[in-house]
């Protein structure tokens, strides 16, 4: 159904910006898998509002109740649902825009398609919603982990500001996640004064997938790069999603672009780890454009939903920045298309049916 | 299923490059559409190859053979099966090849998947699959037609060459399906610049959406955008999408790339026709990068399946500049895409169902 | 994915019978029906357990939370989370059964399948998740209301004791929704003797659709007769169902079987209201079969995980009958598969298209 | 999407009766498989048409042609593409009912839902659609060869006259798929008496899987049971489908229906082989009940298109007792969706993940 993600692994999810409670079901969890709760709620800190002055100073816990799915701590292989109760709405914050479509928002769109609306903090269509997703692939990274796949990203541009060097390790020291240690604090100069300028900024993130097996990707309608693409670039904010030498290829030559093979792998990368829709083993490089918030405090002409013309003006607590915390939600998604592909992959070729049924092929 | 695209309305694909023949099925297609077998000829005479010099000398024909789902020249709502007979299949081409990995292909990754592959032309990796997605493409289209929604595309990039004024109704009329007439002259000359150095060029394409009702796509996890990206970045090639403003959006301030709203509609298309996954009534504007083609006849460094070294010259025919031809087939993607979010469009609220079932609603 | 039920409109579930609570995610649901909590809870109250002497033990009172996909009391077409706190999980219950295999009990089943499995009340295998199906399809009852189409189960057969004049109407005053005021009394007296012979027994529930649109059913491979054998066979307890004449037309000719024509409608109906896969407009007409409650006192030879050979006696508190509740359960599974074979009906032809998006049709 | 059969492992089909052609396209085989393409036609022999006199006198030869996903006689992973064209249509036949709904066909409910059909032979509502799922079937049971599962399949029951000690082995042999050689012949002049009365006659199906692994089976909406009730109650004709002791356990108690299991396996069989919707490792036994032909040349009451009553006599070539050729169909169908759930059941646990991944678990 088109309110989940994922053919044999995946999430299904539900809830409000301002609702009682969010929550998650993620199916094809196999069992025997160690659960670790603080793992989960580990994952749901890295992305939570409310950490730093340079984010939303709405304060969500983010507390993940799991309420099955789970026995005695390992998995046993029946759908995992979580919950997430939502503390800190304030939904009086709405009531001055409850009948107004916000400009860059989904408030026009979700009024039009359906007719009536939770318009409290953007219902279904904030980015809040994305807690879910983080609680779904910190289950999908448990199971990575266990193959040693690894997932980093970070913000590599703010603005106008781009990383020269990236270091992905970083990242997480980072109050912006900035993969440049040097260029950091001018990253983080431009956020406080468009916060001063009562606006919002933009930002590109970058994922890295390390040791990523061969053979990952259901070619030719699932492939793995596809997939990522859904995944990343149906994201709130999201604009622009590019695999490996991204929108480079678009003035480079063969020779130049394709990566030579040679006995110890591949001399280059301009591929992202994909080929074919199919993983290659290298490392998998992904870009994903954020937008700039769309809720700032400057007043912005739009229309009210009987078509009449007004000022908006957005109080409320929002990022300056969604890619920020976006960069954590990426990760997320990339793990839940990994192991989705992961486990799609075991039935490529008779010989892993073998492997697992231990019959004697003739 | 894995290889299928769309949800109510889509394709299932079979066939390899250099097998018998190709074949789609196209589901969902409603009963009571005239479908004019000539339209559907004329699309795949837009993509085939052979046509020009600047692009690959393969000549297929293309002829499309609907062997289901249309009575009497109508769609009875029964699946149109559609078979495509390959003709010119020189398998010999690539036995020189069969046991290497070329450089930019899929050749490794199948392998590595599946341990035995169609080796000839690429089997299944190879972009002749998209004739399929074209013949399908122009069923959706007949669907769009008849409520006026109206798909462009064009090469607005070759190489370092970009257009600079952009005029969708110029496309069909030129050999390179360049978006520019004052800018085409010098991309065709790189074009021929790039074969004679035996090597292919990257390109930019451009897809354009008029007219498309407001309310399409099925937030959140089957937005209009995120399938767009999935549909257009799971094509062969592509390695970079973008909707709207794209990768600009990073650099830009809130207030800079909201879009006003007026009462005539939106006062810029920053959004690029999408806001929170669901159209919005604006121009739907896509951005698509295609890496150079990776057949090229320069000879190049990789291994052959035993990992030995080898150094790999491609014969055959290849296109210069896969995104010329790509082009087509981001329409054929696009329109598909379209087709499936109109049709789940239709139950979004309960006074579509009342108008479909008439009752008294109470 | 595996566990959801659906294409456009449908449920996702979790939950065991002794964990915390279970969940229901209702995906589908068109914008603007009125969601009446009342009406879902007197849904749940017909199913729970612990209303009578004939039935378990067990007090649920099954109170549904709604978290979200509802606003001031309609739908506004997101996912409808529910979540049913499990209130009276008595887990010692289990200390005595946990390494053994109930006979006609999944527990050998799920410990081949997952090596690890919740033992507490059978886990996920527990009858006790079907309350997430009849909360979602409370649901899906208020959508079919809308449209006056109207669903009715009753038990026609405990044990040896069959119903003579069905009478749908009665099931619901009854003790044991028996659909037979006069063989009642006989057929209570049977499931008296049952639970003193410490032994459960088996029934025979019929489910009647009354004002079904003409057209439901997705041929050939969403069939509306495939879907509702799927979603009741795939009940706990059910060993076959029968639609229409059911097992009768085994020894039927076709003169006898064919359902003749008149200008008012079938003279019979043996079809049970589906042709070809689709509904003709006729009452639609199901039998399921129950076995007995596999969960009997009486002293029981199986084994345990060690593969030793024990006796199983088990306490507990277990209906003597499951198909009396497990008729309500029957009718909200019906309830969903006609909300999605209905939305999906919408986009059957290009008429209900312009229906939709009145446009003029070339 | 609603026309495909399975999750990771099935068929989408296409084509009508009289159409130019069939085909079925099976997705998710694994690469490896050896294709053998005379077992195909093997199987679909068994199903042909106008073998004996005792089935219609079509006469189709179902040759199947592979146009995709098999290289050097082995599968590649990829979809394999199958058609079969249509030899021996009479579209004449037909003209004199084209206007006219025949009792127990889909000709009024298709006009209903599409208000467009092919109604030469039924259109796609015909059995002839069968001879795709038995091409698609016969590549699952290559598969289920590799692990020595076996399904068998014959006719218990013709009309009144059952079988009374059931041989699947001689099946095979017997012109009608009877089970039992003693009550053959009576079966046999039933049919001819059938035949003499211008009539056809109901029938009942057996089918039985043996050596099915334990663990088959995706609790709890897509259970072993609940797929096998879909995948076979979804087929023309059928109108009952019973697992195990089916309709029996009705009137059973909890002791006489559950299986003791002892150290050597379960002491009966009342389950079917299944427990909680996964196989427990004993037979699948599974019955089904086909109705008489619809198609009869005795005279029957009906109406034609404009609602007019009209006296319907069918010529044409029909089988006297469709369950005959049906219960190869069953056999089929029960492959599908047993290599689907095989495939499936590969990523119920971690230790499997190890088993195809070779890593070392944490």
């Amino acid at each position: 159904m088109v309110n989940s993600l994922g053919v044999v692994f995946g999430i299904t999810t539900f809830g409000e910006s301002h609702g009682e409670a969010l929550g998650v079901v993620v199916d094809g969890v196999p069992a025997g898998l160690n659960i670790d709760e603080k793992y989960i709620q580990a994952q749901m800190d890295r992305r939570k509002p409310g950490k730093t002055a340079l984010t939303t100073k709405r304060k969500e816990n983010d507390i993940v109740h799991i309420y099955s799915g789970v026995f005695e701590g390992i998995s046993t292989g029946t759908p995992i649902g979580m919950v997430i109760y939502n503390e800190n709405q304030k939904s009086k914050d709405y009531d001055n825009i409850k009948d107004i479509f916000r400009p860059g928002h989904a408030d026009m769109t979700y009024m039009a398609k359906y007719d009536h609306r939770d318009y409290r903090g953007g219902g279904r269509s904030s980015a809040r919603e994305t807690a879910c997703r983080v609680a779904g692939g910190a289950i999908a990274k448990m199971i990575l982990n266990r193959l040693d796949i690894e997932i980093q990203s970070g913000v590599s541009q703010i603005g106008d500001i781009k990383a020269t060097n990236i270091d992905y390790s970083y990242a997480d020291k980072s109050e912006i996640r900035s993969l440049d240690k040097d260029i950091e604090p001018s990253q983080i100069e431009l956020i406080k004064e468009t916060m001063r300028q009562k606006d919002s900024i933009g930002a590109v993130v970058k994922i890295k997938v390390r040791n990523c097996p061969v053979g990952l990707g259901e070619p030719i309608y699932h492939k793995l790069d596809g997939k990522l693409f859904e995944a990343l670039g149906g994201l709130n904010a999201v604009k622009s999603v590019s695999i490996g030498a991204g929108a480079d290829v678009g003035s480079m030559t063969g020779s130049q672009n394709n990566d030579s093979i040679t006995a110890d792998g591949f001399a280059t990368n301009h591929s992202g780890g994909i080929l074919g829709g199919i993983s290659n083993g290298d490392d998998i490089d992904i870009e994903v454009c954020f937008k700039p918030t769309p809720s700032i405090s400057k007043p912005q002409q739009t229309i009210d939903r009987h078509g009449e013309s007004v000022l908006c003006e957005i109080t409320g607590r929002h990022d300056p920045c969604v890619g920020i915390r976006g960069s954590i939600v990426c990760e997320a998604m990339v793990a839940l298309v990994l192991v989705d592909m992961l486990l799609l992959n075991t039935t490529s070729k008779m010989a892993n049916i073998s492997k697992v049924y231990g019959t004697t092929q003739k």
